[in-house]
C-alpha cells in the first residue's frame, strides 16, 4: 500500500478518548505504508506529502464490522421464508423438518470450493454495503470433521473483508440427541482441540443456549472447553427464553451475548460487570417476530451495544449492515450513536478486536474506511433500502 | 424501440387469469416496436425473428410499480429521525415545529431546476432498485400557486420511470387555522380546477383524513370538487385513528385507501365492496412504531392489497420496493404472493392503470420488465438489504 492521506472530508473516528462518534467536522486520515492509519486530525493539518484523495466534504468512516454471521451455508430456505409469510410458526416449520437442521443436508454435500465460492458471493455483497471486517460461524455442519472444513473455509477467505471465524456448537442434531453428552463431550474433546490447532483458528467459541439446543450445564462444559485452549466465549441467548445464560457469560467474560431479547435485571447487570457485548440482530427479531430486546434497560446499566446483521438462510438472509442500523434506531429504538457504534468500535470489541483499533480511524488502526454518499451520519440510518456507500478503502 | 424477445426465463406475468403470479417456468416475453409486450408464453413457442436477449434461467417480472411516494421535496429530516431514535415522540417533534411543516419551508424555497434534480435523484434511485412506474403526491407547499408548481414538475419529468402525479391535500397549515374553511375552499375552488386543466395533470386527487389534517366533512368537499373535474380520488387514512373514512373512500369508489392501521369491520367491508386498494406501507408503519394494520381481516374481506415505500422525509426515506416487500413479509405477515401482486398488478390498479395492464406481463402492456439476480420469487422478499436487480428494461 502506498502512503496517501484521504482529505476534505467529515471523518467519524469512532475514537474512544472523543466524545459520541468523535466526528472532525473539516478533517483528513492519513494512511501509512504498512495499512495502517498514522494520522488523523484537521484538514489544514494534514502531511502535504502524499498521494491525496479527495473527499469533497463527505463523511468517512470506519469499514463497518459485522460481528455475527453464520455466512457459510449451502442451499437456501426461500422456501420456509414463504411458508411463514403464509402464516406456518418456526416451531412447526422445525417440526416438519425445516429449520437449522434443513441446511445441514446441502452444507455436507457441497464440495469445499463450493462452499467458497458461495461465502466469496456473500462476503463481497456484505463489502459493497461497507463491512471491511466479518465474523462467519460455523454451525450448518455439526460433525467433528464438517465443522473444521467449515472453519478451514472460513478462516482462509483471502482479500477483504477480513474474516474472523467462531466455532458454533449451534444444536444437538436429532440423530445425536439419544447420547447428548456424547456430543457435548465430542465438541469439548474433538472439535475444539481440533479448531484451535489449526493455523487460521478460531477466536472464540459460541454456543446457543435455548431449551431446543444446548442447556446451562452444556455450555458450561464447553465454555470450560474453549477456555482451555486459548479461545474466547459467546452465546446465542435469550432469543426464546431466558434461561439465565447472560449470567454464565458474564461468568465467563464472555466477548458478546447475542439475540437477548429475554433478558433478566439481574442478566443485564452481569453483562454490565463483565463488560460483555450484548449483541442486537432486530433483522432476526422482526422476520421471526420476536419481541424486541430491552434495549432501554440495557442502555440503562451501560451494557454496551453492538448491532450485526445475522446473515443465515432461516432469519435473516442479509449482508447489509445499513438496513440493520434503520431497523435498530426504528423498531429497537436505539439512538444515531449506538447503532454506529454498534457497528463499528464496540462491534468490534464484541469480535475481541478493540485492542487492535479496528472500528476506529485513529493512529494504528487498520486502514479500513467507507466513504458515503452523504456528510451525514443520520442518513446511512434514515435514507433506507438503497446504498449510500460510494467507495470503500481497505488496507 | 425495436422488436425483440426475453427467452430462457422464467416469467412472472401477473396475468389476472392465470392463478397466482401467473408463472411460466421456461418463458418468453416478446415485445413490439410500440414498446408494448405482444406475445408471452412458453420459450419453445416463441417468434424466432427477432433480437434475442437470454436470460439464462432467471426470474424476469413486470417493472415494480411504486404507488404511494411523496417524492418531491427538498430539504431532509435526519434531524427529526436522530431525535425520535433517541426517544422523543412524533407529537413532541410536531409541536417543536418539525413534521410536514418543516418541509414546506425548504420546498417553497427551492428552485424548480432544484425540485426536478432532487426528485430526479430519487427516480433513478427507484428505477435501479425495479420500479418502473411511480406515483409521486404534491403537498409539501400548500399555496395554489406552489402546489400547480409541484405538480408541474412532477408531471413534466421525462423518461423512466414513468410518474403519476396526485394532487395531495396535505394538512391545514398553522397560518391557515384560523379559516379552515377558507382553504378548502381554495383547494376546491383554485387547486383542483386549476391541476385539472393542465396538460400534466393529476389523475387523482389524496386527502389525508385525520385529527390533525382534514375532517371527513373536508375530505368529502374536496373529493366533490374531484369528481367534477374528472380526478379520482385517494385517501391517506387511519394511520393514528379511525374516523370513519374507509366508508367515506367506499362512497367516492376511491382506487386506493392507504396506511389504515385502524380501521373498523365495517371500513373494511365498505372497501371490500367498492374494489378499493388498501395499500401497506410498512416502512412508514416500522418507522412511527405503529400497530401493523389487520391484514388478515383486509384478507379475509378480499379487499385487495398493495405494498409501497411511502417515499418521504418524514417517516420514510426509502427508494426500494424490495425492502418492503420484506417488511411486507415478515412485519405485516403478507404471503408472498400478495407482495409480488401489491407491487405490480394491485399497485397498477391503486392508480388507475389497470386497464393499461401496468404491472403485468401480458400482450398490449407496456414493455417494462425486470430481470432478476434469481429464479425465485421468494428470494426478492427474502434475501433483503442488497439489491438482486440484475437489469431493467423499459419501453
Amino acid at each position: 500500500m502506498t502512503e496517501l492521506v484521504i482529505h476534505n472530508a467529515r471523518v467519524m473516528t469512532c475514537d474512544p478518548a472523543k466524545p459520541g462518534l468523535g466526528i472532525i467536522d473539516r478533517g483528513a486520515v492519513a494512511v501509512a505504508v504498512d495499512g495502517t492509519i498514522d494520522w488523523v486530525g484537521a484538514d489544514d493539518d494534514r502531511p502535504r506529502d502524499r498521494r491525496e484523495i479527495d473527499a469533497h466534504g463527505a463523511l468517512v468512516t470506519p469499514g463497518l464490522v459485522d460481528c455475527h454471521t453464520h455466512a457459510i451455508f449451502a442451499g437456501d430456505r426461500a422456501h420456509e421464508f414463504a411458508l411463514r409469510a403464509a402464516g406456518t410458526s418456526y416451531v412447526d416449520i422445525q417440526h416438519a423438518g425445516g429449520g437449522i437442521m434443513a441446511s445441514l443436508g446441502p452444507t455436507r454435500a457441497a464440495t469445499s470450493d463450493e462452499l467458497r465460492e458461495l461465502l466469496q458471493g456473500r462476503l463481497a455483497g456484505a463489502l459493497q454495503s461497507g463491512t471491511t471486517t466479518i465474523e462467519v460461524k460455523s454451525g450448518y455442519d455439526l460433525t467433528a470433521d464438517g465443522e473444521l472444513r467449515l472453519l478451514r473455509t472460513i478462516g482462509g477467505m483471502p482479500g477483504r473483508p477480513r474474516v474472523v471465524s467462531t466455532l458454533l456448537a449451534h444444536l444437538i442434531p436429532p440423530d445425536r440427541a439419544h447420547d447428548r453428552d456424547a456430543f457435548v463431550r465430542e465438541i469439548c474433546e474433538q472439535w475444539i482441540p481440533r479448531a484451535a490447532n489449526e493455523s487460521h483458528r478460531p477466536t472464540s467459541v459460541d454456543v446457543w443456549c435455548e431449551h431446543n439446543a444446548f442447556r446451562l450445564a452444556e455450555a458450561r462444559q464447553i465454555f470450560d472447553a474453549a477456555k482451555r485452549h486459548g479461545l474466547a466465549v459467546r452465546g446465542h441467548i435469550g432469543q426464546l427464553s431466558d434461561l439465565g445464560a447472560a449470567e454464565l457469560l458474564a461468568e465467563y467474560g464472555a466477548w458478546s451475548a447475542d439475540h437477548v431479547e429475554y433478558i433478566s435485571d439481574l442478566g443485564i447487570a452481569a453483562l454490565a460487570r463483565a463488560g460483555t457485548v450484548a449483541v442486537m440482530l432486530p433483522g432476526a427479531c422482526v422476520q421471526l417476530r420476536l419481541p424486541p430486546p430491552p434495549v432501554a434497560r440495557l442502555r440503562a446499566a451501560g451494557v454496551p451495544m453492538a448491532v450485526a446483521t445475522d446473515l443465515n438462510p432461516g432469519s435473516s438472509y442479509c449482508e447489509s449492515l445499513p438496513i440493520q442500523m434503520w431497523l435498530a434506531t426504528t423498531h429497537f429504538q436505539m439512538t444515531i450513536e449506538e447503532a454506529w457504534l454498534g457497528v463499528t468500535r464496540v462491534a468490534a470489541r464484541a469480535l475481541g478486536l478493540g485492542a487492535a483499533k479496528v472500528g476506529t480511524l485513529v493512529p494504528g488502526a487498520p486502514a479500513d474506511l467507507v466513504m458515503w454518499r452523504t456528510d451525514d451520519p443520520v442518513d446511512v440510518a434514515y435514507h433506507y433500502g438503497t446504498s449510500l456507500v460510494d467507495r470503500v478503502l481497505t488496507s
